[in-house]
């Protein structure tokens, strides 16, 4: 409990210190209100792999985790935090058995990525996103279509409790 | 099993026709013979992402599969067969439950990619790989080391099943 009172302290300091640098140039009460990612990043889907998820219950859902150049140069210099323009994207799609695949094996055991249901995005922008650790945070639908704060908000709490920069997913060579 | 019979007299008629028309540059009993892939494709682990799979049972893999700009292209533009300098590569992976993840979830829901297990590759070259529907199939351990033709010899006749010039992986979107 004391740790997380000390990191909330710290987070406030940093987000106070922020909004008094940046207060010339804005109304210092605005710096502080999480700012989420509202545009699709372009040319993502040709991004680099950076690793593959599953996730059970449910989400159901297979990922991969790709990433643009600056992410894939710090993920491979292990640079942390990550710098800023990074960004990291997640594309999820229905975790789905392959009757194909089985069929060729005799045995029920392959999944494949189904339907498309949503692409995510952390991009790293320590002014833009200081509200959030540095993270901007993004959520579409299959159709493109942005999240909303009340989703959107959800994202920084969880992501702050990942060890490495708020970023779970590890790069795999 | 009369259709087996025929796609088999099919190859052989195709192979005969091959190992004739390249007779006059090589011995035409060499045509028919397996040719495999016993070097690694430079450059492919910053390939773009075809899909992701997964495997239960003895496999328990996970893999990410990449192609290199030929394979994009036809892909996405839904050509086959796939043309000549096609090149697919299947990244696999354990595949292993996050603790660190589940820590986060409250519950045991999340897999990732463990250590990397093999990469395997399909070329796609109508003369050099005639003997095996154009494809060159290529196995490679965690160390790069070339699996020999015991196994690699096992690709060709289980992927003449799939019904997308011997391709099981679909292109996500």
């Amino acid at each position: 409990m004391r740790r997380i009172v000390l990191v909330l302290v710290a987070v406030v300091t940093l987000s106070s210190l922020t909004a008094f640098i940046a207060g010339g140039t804005a109304h210092a009460g605005q710096e502080s209100a999480p700012v989420f990612v509202k545009k699709l990043p372009a040319g993502y889907r040709d991004w680099k792999l950076i690793s593959v998820a599953h996730e059970e219950a449910n989400l159901n859902s297979f990922a991969a985790v790709l990433g643009n150049d600056v992410a894939m140069k710090a993920y491979r210099d292990g640079t942390r935090p990550f710098p800023d323009g990074t960004i990291i994207a997640a594309l999820h799609y229905r975790f789905v058995p392959s009757e194909e695949n089985n069929r060729v094996f005799g045995q029920a055991q392959s999944y494949v990525a189904g339907d498309p249901t949503n692409v995510q995005f952390m991009i790293k922008d320590s002014k833009t996103y200081a509200a959030t650790g540095g993270w901007g945070f993004g959520h579409f639908d299959q159709n493109g279509i942005p999240a909303g704060a009340s989703l959107l908000s959800t994202c920084s709490p969880c992501h702050a409790k990942a060890s490495r920069d708020s970023v779970f997913t590890r790069y795999s060579r």
